[in-house]
């Protein structure tokens, strides 16, 4: 199979896999549920599951204890978006063609659609407990920790603050700023979703430790690749506007750096990922080419 | 030593206790946990936590495998708090005496600060894992899944989606609805309090059902003091404006029910909580002069 085809098979999997944990609708908080499945279902590439599962299996890892984490890794990206969204933070009507959480149930039940998730997620990943066999107790403990601090304010929300304060208060921003947002923003979910692949499977600690650098290295190498596509691309292949850094004066690594300079970084981040992916010694080709994939994206 | 000063001399050990997990204020991410450490500071009765403690002693616990729970729960209180006080919840610019989160830091740094502390709740609490014994795993899950359930959409959020539903749309409330959000709004977070700390300290299935029972009845047997208090009360007494619910035309057990059906169920949830408490046929005369305390409230 190709990789293209792969790709949507495996997506098609994960999809199954994560809907399963979510919530029914009913009772008398019906709204709030409804919202959350909303936000859930708009869609996306399931990336972070996705790769989690790959993890898992890179390290021979079998059967469903990774699953509940899939779903709540899943869940916490999908919080993220609906209180990024909000009026008061990057104020976006639409995702992915689709009005927002705030718009089609109102600003109030965002807030608490958002909450709900990131506390299912919470839920969620705890139902690994139910699965794991007495060996396993401490790689789900030990995952349960990762994806609350990658989540939290020492990952993910981390750098949505700094990010929040730079647009807003205008802060001038360096590149240990531009950096650190990157890292936090984007890469510590797609980090978690590694490790905990890797844990789950019963990885040692260095092999974790390199799963966390790969997810290191694929976040910044795929923001910088999007700071390159807002000034190298067209809104056509884009599919959303280009220039909008510049316009908006974001500071960016290509700001900074420089085109050039900026290029030699995604390609040098990119390289390292799979150098390190390479040396693990295992069958990754698929994810070698998903990470890839993910850095080199033209859209 | 009588109730009063024990209570004064518990609560500082509580506050001790809890203000020890608090993150430092530091790193690039510095305003967010600023913003999170403000919310939590501002103070409070510590009501969560020394009921934690309180029922944590009561089945035997000793040693420190409660604390990190202790600080997880007022986390999640005062997460809850924050996100209510938004402009777009209740809209409030004062929390006893102090500008709310929103206002000293703005609402995109009160959003964050929110899902900060909901996310670091879960950090905290997964370092009981760091202190439990072999045989005391297995209870720190069980307090987890508690503390996440009665959290989530199934506990405290799904009480706030239909209060702010009821508040803001309008909807024709009944008795099952006021009955599900005291429950879940109010009681569910004291419910989660006195189930983890009798988890902790060993306690068997039906001393834990007991202890939920309880924090229902006192949660529940608490609102409706609320609701009283809001009529036959003054503003000097109360130190709020009385008459709110009438003015806002909110549906209450009083409103509901009449004043005198509403002081008789406050009586015979709270004595029902009292037998309950007494019937573990432990010593338990602080709790049960605290639960007293809570439900007979003059302010």
């Amino acid at each position: 199979m190709n990789f293209k085809d792969n790709l949507t098979q495996k997506t098609t999997e994960t999809e199954a896999v994560i809907k399963a944990y979510l919530p029914a609708e009913e009772g008398y908080q019906k709204t709030v549920l409804e919202a959350m499945n909303y936000s859930f279902l708009v869609g996306g590439k399931r990336l972070r599951p996705l790769l989690m599962k790959e993890s898992f299996a890179l390290f021979g890892g079998e059967g469903d204890l990774c699953n509940p984490f899939m779903a709540a890794i899943e869940m916490i990206h999908t919080y993220s978006l609906v209180h990024d969204d909000l009026p008061e933070m990057d104020n976006d009507e639409l995702r992915r063609g689709m009005p927002t959480t705030h718009v089609k149930y109102g600003v109030d039940m965002a807030v608490l659609a958002g909450d709900g998730l990131l506390n299912y997620a919470f839920e969620t990943a705890l139902q690994a407990f139910d699965v794991a066999g007495e060996k396993e107790f401490s790689r789900v403990v030990h995952a349960m920790k990762v994806l609350a601090r990658k989540a939290g304010v020492y990952g993910m929300i981390g750098g949505q603050t700094l990010d929040v304060e730079a647009e807003k208060k205008g802060i001038g921003l360096g590149l240990p700023e531009v950096s650190f947002i990157d890292e936090h923003k984007t890469a510590a979910l797609l980090q978690a979703s590694l490790m905990i692949g890797a844990i789950l499977a019963g990885a040692g600690e260095e092999e974790v430790h390199a799963m966390e650098t790969i997810g290191y290295n694929v976040g910044v190498a795929f923001q910088i690749q999007d700071d390159i596509l807002d000034i190298t691309s067209s809104t056509e292949v884009l599919g959303k506007p280009v220039g909008s850094d510049e316009k908006n004066s974001k500071v960016t690594y290509v700001s900074l750096m420089g085109m050039e300079a900026a290029e030699e970084k995604q390609k040098s981040l990119s390289d390292e990922a799979v150098t390190l992916l390479r040396g693990l010694g295992k069958e990754a080709s698929f994810m070698e080419e998903l990470i890839l994939s993910l850095v080199h994206r033209k859209m």
